[in-house]
Parts: structure tokens; C-alpha cells; sequence
């Protein structure tokens, strides 16, 4: 299909700056760019290339003012980069939708499921488990007993939903999550040996939420491990048991969260961001890469990062010093002997000033 | 079911110190807590709440002396932690047993299986499999060609055990897991191609683990990579190829141990914690979390933070002042200044004292 | 089997050391060896073993020069370390192979498959999918819609290949990786809900790749997640979307790569790495052992560690700095005394020298 950019600005609701019968067909990154494509201009640090770039729109947001001239037809919209997502949620609306229970999933005779399920072959929905309308169930993944999601969930392959979780609605569990594993209880005996602690809670997931391909939220100890509305985790993240994550929180790549800390809403965890177990995390907290957090953050709004976590600008400035530290080693010893010469220092006459 | 005090006191061997006829018939967490439930004390960041919960009864350890009035009934036990998990164990016996092989599962016909077995859907048991009795392993997974399973065993859903893989008695793999991948070995050539080197050993779990959901275990080169009896792995944790584990030691989500390195008897390996390859760690190390370690740990039963790993207490100490770097080399500087207006400094006569 | 020494050397193009018509039947490894078996010596640190091993066979590099006596014979090769592969290779040829459709996997009418092709039971082989010659599909492993996977590909168990990606030439697959779930995209409105950025591209993967088990490469936004030919990816790797990973680098099990980044050609990064977005990452870069990288780092073959990342000499002695700065700590403020002692210091006359 071919849009004009006149087109395109119609259902963005925004302004062409440029030639407004030019026609795009496809979508490209703007520092590759191609005739007859369509970009967008969000990330500052792509600036540079909408100077260069051999797509024919761009969409730019409405403060965007070029310092020289843009070859490209501009559409000036509130935001370019959820303007794109809106076209490209488009485009995944032409997919072929799946629908229908395969002939080759398994699914309990007690299990309820709503309108205009899709249930992919190998998977298995569990005795009692609650499907509600229009949930997207994709193949060889596992819907355990008494289990419950919401409408408009989608499940993708090779997911484990364990016993008794519940997953909202509109959520997207993607490709190997595990929901519901064990917590991590063993309580040590005299010989160190370790005795299991059954975990007979569960996991809750809010409406909204989006887990990532193979990560891992584990069921409570008691009551529920909780992921508020809105929260969107990435790959390969571990929620242990009990944890509770506000609402709209996001949690990137291969974080970790120990059992029972609470994080509270509106917080960003950047990639492979650890937070030790039993702490609180006031809300709009920021924690940046690799930052490792073992006390409770009890102000709002601050960005940590460092291990244990600090105020970032301190991280900065200390990293920096970090790096000197070999020759502030040396600078110090020198300064020690030259103090020590200072010390044994015995005046001259023709030293000693008269007044 | 309802219980009184009493007679969860006699199944736990405990003792009452309040009502002993009062009843409960659920749980909750001591910091919620709920009339009619019971819930326990163990770890002493929560004993603020034991003189506020709401539960009717609570657990504790035998030394608990209340500093102010408990409105709860007491029951105090030798571990009010194990004795929860006991309380836990006997709700989690009421559950439904799986059982039997589901005609959806696939079973080679060269594989034995033992007394009492679930198979669950779409589950694969390969050729000359040997499952033990009692196993069960749920559906959605993969038992591949001459695994052998030894009894009492619970394998989740999209687990895969690869080829000639060996897990011990009375373990419990969690979902995703993946154990008996390839590990890592590649042989580069002159131009900087890697050659794969084959996998040609396995993975050996002894009785009584338990490996998290998606937590991946490599076969050895040659040999086998060795999981100790006791050994508790949490989550997303990597386990090289020909790594050893000794028995009881416990491993936090998300850590990692490269290839052949030799990991002690009852060592705790914090969360994040990266140990690097060919290495000996002695019992009793304790890492914590996002540690990394780079060389051998010789002296048993030390603590350890920090990347490179040092003792914990001399990591706290130089995180506190790597905080303040920055103002220290701004005081390195002035002192310079200062140590430099002394070398030229001059003295007055009347600064010089007469002895 | 048994094979004498002048056997495998033959077959490896070797030079024998000692009794030629020894006979091996088997492996070891060189610390532990075993009459009767063949080992290798490729890690200096194992260098010690050679002189106590009891393999008969040891496979050594041809430039190794005992020090004192060995009594097993040697064979002299030019890398000990791909000898041992090319011997491994030998055995595993003769593992049976694993052939044909299973009556059990689902394979859409649509999809297209090679010659010499297996499919396991429960895997699925989506719509449109292409499936080259003596590709191997191990089971409950999902091949999404659209998918080409090209020649000699290996495919292990519980793994999702997602809508529309590439499998190139030679790969292998372990079980569990996620090839091609949705990039972490969301575009916040002004209250901070996060609202998800459809993510329309894809993921290519070059010829002789290797995923490890339960690594995730997700889908690019727009255009195609890049993974060039020879790459090889250990275990629980995260790689976002729209990364371009160069030919022939190694990334190390638990290391993550943020969005957009391009990662040059024959790096190699250890485990536990991160490396943030939008970075550029140049050819034979390698990063330690939970290095982490939030800048661009543009002249090749430079060896980093730390987080923020540093030359690797710089990171070990500032590291080293770092375990002693508590008492540089005490030092800097005794030094500070002793010069405000220096500034008040008024000299005796006896403590004046003459000349």
C-alpha cells in the first residue's frame, strides 16, 4: 500500500512541512533511509542524519527545528516516536489474526475459556484454568491448573504459566516466561542442609503489563508476588518471591529483584540492575546499568547507579577518579616524603626573612 | 480446615504462650496479617510488625522475647521459619497428585519408567530413557534420549533434560530449565574463526536439588559437569561446562560460573555473582551479591563483595570512600598546594622561638 | 572402539612421542586420566598435570617441551585443542541421527522443507515457514509463521524461532533461546504509561551461528536485528533490538547488549558484560568479565574492564587501590595534620643551621 504524506499527517493528526503528495510504502531507519520509505526523527543523538537521509518522510516532533535544509517531507506531530508506533500498530493489524483452538492443544474439560480464544497446538490449558475473550494462546506453552488471564491477553510460545497465577488483561507474556516457579525459600538446618520451604502463594500480573522473552517472576512464599498495572519487564529478568512492583514501572534486560522488596511506581531499571530482598523503593526511582542496590530508597525521584548504588552524578565524578587512583596512589607518597622532608626541614640563616 | 494454637503447637512441637484455643484457617504475612490466619517471625527486619499484625497466631523462634505486649497467641518452635515450611508441606500434600501418562505425552518405546509416574501433555521421554519411580514430570517437556531420572523427581513444564543427562533423587527442576546444553567451547583458527569443539560428557545432578526456572546447566566437554547433593540453584543461573558444585551450596538467581572452575561444600553464591573459569573456591565461601571473582579462594568459610572480589568488610569500607573521591582529590590537590607553600616558605625572626 | 597412538596421530596429522602401539578407547580428563584413555593439554594451567596424568595419550601443541619425564606418550599436533575437537567430532558421527517427520509435530501445509530434514514430536513448523536441507527440528520447539531456516541448521528442544526471522547456514540453536520476541519499545505519554511500540522488523541470523540455551536476541523495530556469520553466543545472553553484531564475535554466557548498538567483528566480550544503546563498538574489542560500556569505543583490538569500562591494567591496579583506600583514607587526613602542624610550626634557634 502506498500513502501520501498528506495521508499519513491526516490520521497522525499532524502537519506536513514539505511536499504533501509525495508517497511513501515502506518504513526505513534514518540513518539508512531509502526512496519511497518513511522514518522518524525521536533520539537526539540520530539528529545528524535527517540531513542525509534518503527516506522521503520523516516524522519529526513539533518543536523540531532544522538548522539546514532537510531534503525529506517533514510531518510534524506531538510525538514522533509514538506517532511511528501508531503506524506500525497498523501494519500489525493487516497480520492475519490466529483464532480457534488447535485440534492439537490440550485442554481440560474443566477449564472455561471465552470468545474468540486461540489456543496453538502443544499447548496445554489446566484443569479449572479461566481463559477470558479474545486471548491470544500461541503454541507449545503451558496454562496450569486454576489458572486465570484476562481479555485481550496474549501468551506467546513455549510460556509457563504455573498453578493458580493470574495474568491480567491486555497483558503480552512473551516467548519462555515462566510465571509462578518456586520462590527461592530453603530454611538451613544444623548441617547446612537446606529444607524446603513450600511457596503456596501466587503470581498476580496487573492489566497491561508486558513480560519478556525467558524471564522469570516466581510465586510468593504466602499471598501473591505482585506486577502492578502498566509495568513492562524485558528478557530475562528474575522477580523472586513476594516482590511487589508498583504501577508503570519498567524493568530492562536481565535485572534482578530479590525476594520480598518492594519497588514503587513510575521507576526505571536499566539492564542487569541487581536490588537485594526485603527493601523499599520509593517511587520514580531511577537505577542505572548494572547499578546494585542493598538499602531502601526512601526519597523520590533519584537516579542511582554504582554497586552499592549512589547518586549518579557522584558515580560519575567518582568513577573518574577511580581510574586516577594508580597515580593519586603515587601522588600521595610522594606528597607523604615531601612532608617528611618538611618535618626534618632545619632552616638556613640566608633563608629567614627580617621581617 | 481450622486449627487451634494447641494443635498446631503439638504437630510442630511447639508451645503455646496465649490462647491456645483460639483457631486460624489460612495464612498471611506478618506485616498484613488478618483475624483468623497464622502467620511466623523469622527474619528479625519484620519483628516491628509482630506488635501490630492482625494474624491470631504466630510463630516464632524459642528465643523471642516480646520487649512489649503481643496481642497475637505465640506458639514458639525451634525454627518458626522450617516450621511454617512444615505447615506449608501439609496444605501442599492436600493438593491433586498428577499421575499416569497422558495420551498426548510421547514416550520411546525403549524408555523404562518406574512406579507411579506422571507424563504430562506434549511431553517427549526419549530413547532408553530410565525414569525412577514416583517421578513426575509435567507437561511441555523434554527428556531426551538416554536421560536417566532417579526416583521422587518433579521435572515443570518446557524443561529440557538433553541427551545422557542424569538427575538424582528427589529433585525439583523448575520450568525452562534447561540442563545438558553444549558448552561453550570453540577451538579459533588463524583468521579468527571459531571451530566448535563437541560436547561430548554430560551433566550429573546429585539427590536432592533444585534448579530454577530457566537456569541453564552445560554438559561437560569430556566428562561431567557435577551438581552436588543439596545444591539449590535459583533462577536464570549459568553453570558452565564441567563445572563442579559441592553438596549444600546454595546459588542466587542470575549468577554464573564459567567452565571447570570447582566450587566448594556449603558456599552461598549471592545474586549477579560472576565466578570466572578454572577456578577452586573453598567450602564455606559466602559471595556477595554481583561479586566477581577472578582467582582462587583457598581459605575456607570467608566473605567476600565486590568485582575483583575482596573480604566484605574492606568492600563496605572502600565503597565509602569511593563516594567521596571526588572531594578527596580535591583535598589531595589543596594539600599539595599547601605542602608546596611550605618548601618555599620562608621564615620571619619573629616567628623563631629563643628555644 | 580402540585406537592405537599412531592411529589417532594419522588421523590428525600428528607426530607420535613414545610407544606407538599403545590403545586408547576412551577419554579423560588430564587431571584426573584413566588407563587405557586419550587427553589433551591446551590451557598452560593444566601444565602441571601432564607430568602425573594416567592417560597413556596426551594430544599436546607441537612447540610443548616437557620440562621433566612423562610417561604417557604424546602426540605432537599443531593445536592440541582442535585435535581433541576433530576427535570428538569422530564419535559424535556416530551417535545416531535423527530423521523424518515425527507423527507428533505439526507442520503447517503451507510450510516448506528441505531433504533429510527431522522434526520432532510437538514441535511446530508454522505457516510459510522454509525449512532447508538436513535441518534438525528437535522437539516441542516452534518454528512461528514465516520463519527460513537454511541447510545443515540444528534446532534443539523448547526453542521459539518467532514470526518471520532467519536462520542462516550451520547453525545451532540450544534449547530454550528466544530467536525474534518483540524489542523493549515504549513510547511514555505524559503520566508516564508507557504504551508499546509495535516492533515490525525481524532477526537475522548469519550462517554458522550458535545461540546458546535460553539466550534472547529480540526483533528489530524496523529492518532486521543483525547477527553476522561465525558468531557464537553462549547461555542466558540478552541481545535487544535492531543490534548489529559483527562476524566472528564471542559473547560470553549472562552478558547483554541494549538496542541499536553495533558490536564490530571478532570481539569478544566475557560474561556478565553489558553494554548500553546506540553505541559503536569497534572490531576486536574485548570486554572483561561484567565490564560495562555506555560509551562509543572506537579504536580497535583494546582490552577493557570495569563498569564504566577501562584499559584492562588501568582497571587491575586501580582495583588494587581500591582494596587499600580506607587507608589511603587515614593517611590523606594524617597527612593533612602533620601539614597544618608544618603551617603553625615556629623553628627553635638551635634548629637553624649556620649555613
Amino acid at each position: 500500500m502506498e500513502f501520501t504524506a498528506q495521508q499519513i499527517a491526516d490520521y497522525l493528526n499532524g502537519e506536513v512541512i514539505g511536499n504533501k503528495d509525495i508517497t511513501v510504502n515502506d518504513f526505513s531507519k534514518i540513518e539508512h533511509g531509502a526512496s519511497g520509505t518513511l522514518t522518524f526523527l525521536s533520539n537526539p543523538k540520530y539528529m545528524p542524519h535527517i540531513y542525509t537521509t534518503k527516506a522521503d518522510v520523516v516524522l519529526v516532533d513539533t518543536d523540531f527545528v532544522p538548522e539546514r535544509e532537510v531534503s525529506a517531507t517533514l510531518i510534524k506531530v506531538k510525538s514522533a516516536y509514538s506517532a511511528i508506533g501508531k503506524l506500525f500498530g497498523l501494519i500489525e493489524s493487516f497480520k492475519p489474526q490466529k483464532n480457534g483452538i488447535s485440534e492439537k492443544a490440550y485442554v481440560a474439560k474443566s477449564a472455561k475459556l471465552g470468545k474468540n480464544v486461540y489456543v496453538g497446538a502443544f499447548t496445554t490449558i489446566g484443569e479449572n484454568a479461566v481463559i477470558g475473550n479474545n486471548v491470544k494462546i500461541h503454541p507449545n506453552t503451558n496454562i496450569d491448573d486454576n489458572v486465570e488471564i484476562k481479555d485481550d491477553s496474549v501468551i506467546y510460545t513455549n510460556v509457563s504459566i504455573c498453578y493458580g497465577c493470574v495474568v491480567g488483561s491486555r497483558n503480552i507474556i512473551h516467548s519462555g516466561a515462566v510465571i509462578g516457579a518456586d520462590g527461592f525459600g530453603f530454611a538451613p538446618d544444623e548441617q547446612g542442609f537446606y529444607n524446603k520451604i513450600p511457596q503456596i502463594g501466587n503470581v498476580v500480573l496487573g492489566d497491561d503489563v508486558e513480560v519478556g522473552a525467558n524471564s522469570t517472576i516466581d510465586r510468593a512464599t504466602i499471598g501473591s508476588t505482585v506486577i502492578g498495572d502498566g509495568v513492562k519487564i524485558d528478557n530475562l529478568v528474575q522477580i523472586a518471591h513476594n516482590v511487589e512492583i508498583g504501577n508503570h514501572t519498567a524493568i530492562a534486560a536481565q535485572a534482578g529483584i530479590a525476594g520480598s522488596t518492594k519497588v514503587g511506581k513510575h521507576c526505571v531499571l536499566a539492564g542487569q540492575v541487581g536490588i537485594a530482598g526485603h527493601l523499599n523503593i520509593a517511587d520514580r526511582t531511577v537505577l542505572g546499568a548494572q547499578a546494585g542496590v542493598a538499602s531502601h530508597i526512601k526519597a523520590e525521584g533519584q537516579i542511582f547507579q554504582g554497586s552499592p548504588n549512589i547518586p549518579v552524578g557522584n558515580f560519575r565524578r567518582s568513577s573518574v577518579v577511580f581510574k586516577q587512583l594508580p597515580d593519586l596512589l603515587t601522588k600521595i607518597y610522594q606528597m607523604e616524603k615531601r612532608i617528611k622532608a618538611l618535618e626534618a626541614k632545619k632552616m638556613k640563616y640566608k633563608d629567614i626573612l627580617s621581617n
